[in-house]
């Protein structure tokens, strides 16, 4: 690979959000400057060139960058055009909100596998997997090979999950669950705390109403 | 104040982190070492001792930072001490999710409001709120005294959602929809990309996958 440079974290962070701005624009235009594409996104030109550069794009001068060519590459260097099996772990309304989230399987996410503690959830469906036991959870993963699980559980069954999704292999774990996980080093594991973004939302509503 | 050091964004957006993290110390423990508070929320010692240094808090050397007092001055300074109105637009999965979500009352965050453009979902229960038409929101949301709206509508729907929301003086928006939002200067908009994460973790898994 010539253009294997490779890519910060933080690049790897706004990657996704820059596809969402050139999805909406690739209905508008062709071509797009670093300056629209850094406005839209939120951040600012300079990053937005550099983070670009990673990916062997430079854009022309007075034209901008081609919308299309950002598309696939961004796609495939987050690996967007391969199939992934997915697994969510917790049926209530955040995995089925999740599952149901627009763009997955246009992205490549397959969910091939719910679980739930719960009986009254077994049977039922999430994004087109039907809902399993826990018990049976080890084996299933292991079975239908899954790559990412997903974990919508509460905060109490979080880490016994996790300990279970590791013992079937899975090395990509998305955590809902707001608690803190232990993990071997060789697992990817990526928190989102729904209630960090509300937290944050408060400090500015705070000053806010200070000021007022 | 005193202390009133003004703190920078991306401390601000590591103080709901460092709560978590401390909440759970709690259990345990009456001190935390710098090192100890960096190791589980995932950053490193001199960044948590400069992000603290912010609340007035430098610890005691050999003994730590005193969990109970940063939690208070946490809680303080992002404004989790006081009483916040939220409203729900989209009484889906998600809006039901993030309505249940542990820990929103206990944060001063209380659900006075929810609505939904769907006539079939009007009339149920989001977060202890009955769920309103959308064509009565603008004036629910002025009588309600909303704070912080979250919108968890199609993509479809958001923008014009965001509009009304400011019309009716809601100045703190958290948006969930997966799409770029227009609004003016003094609206505080945060924006939540469920699929983002999803998106990072797939560019690690496609690493992981392309080494094996």
């Amino acid at each position: 690979m010539a253009s294997a440079r490779r890519i910060p974290q933080a690049t790897v962070s706004r990657l996704p959000l820059y596809l969402r701005v050139l999805g909406e624009a690739a209905l508008e235009t062709g071509t797009i400057s670093s300056e629209m594409l850094a406005a839209r996104a939120g951040v600012n030109a300079a990053q937005v060139r550099k983070d670009l550069s990673y990916l062997g794009s430079y854009g022309t001068r007075g034209v901008g960058y081609e919308v299309g060519y950002l598309v696939r590459e961004i796609n495939r260097r987050l690996g967007l055009d391969a199939d992934r099996r997915v697994a969510i772990v917790g049926a209530g309304n955040l995995g089925q909100a999740l599952a149901s989230y627009g763009g997955f399987p246009a992205r490549g996410f397959h969910v091939v596998a719910a679980f739930d503690a719960d009986p009254a959830k077994v049977g039922g469906l999430v994004g087109g997997a039907v809902v399993q036991p826990s018990a049976v959870m080890l084996e299933v993963l292991v079975d239908k090979g899954v790559d990412i699980a997903i974990i919508t559980t509460p905060a109490s069954a979080a880490q016994a999950v996790a300990d279970t999704l590791i013992a079937a292999g899975v090395a990509c774990i998305l955590n809902f669950a707001p608690v803190s996980l232990s993990v071997p080093d060789h697992v990817i594991l990526r928190q989102v705390d729904l209630g960090i973004e509300m937290q944050i939302l408060s400090f500015y509503q705070h000053r806010v109403a200070a000021r007022a």
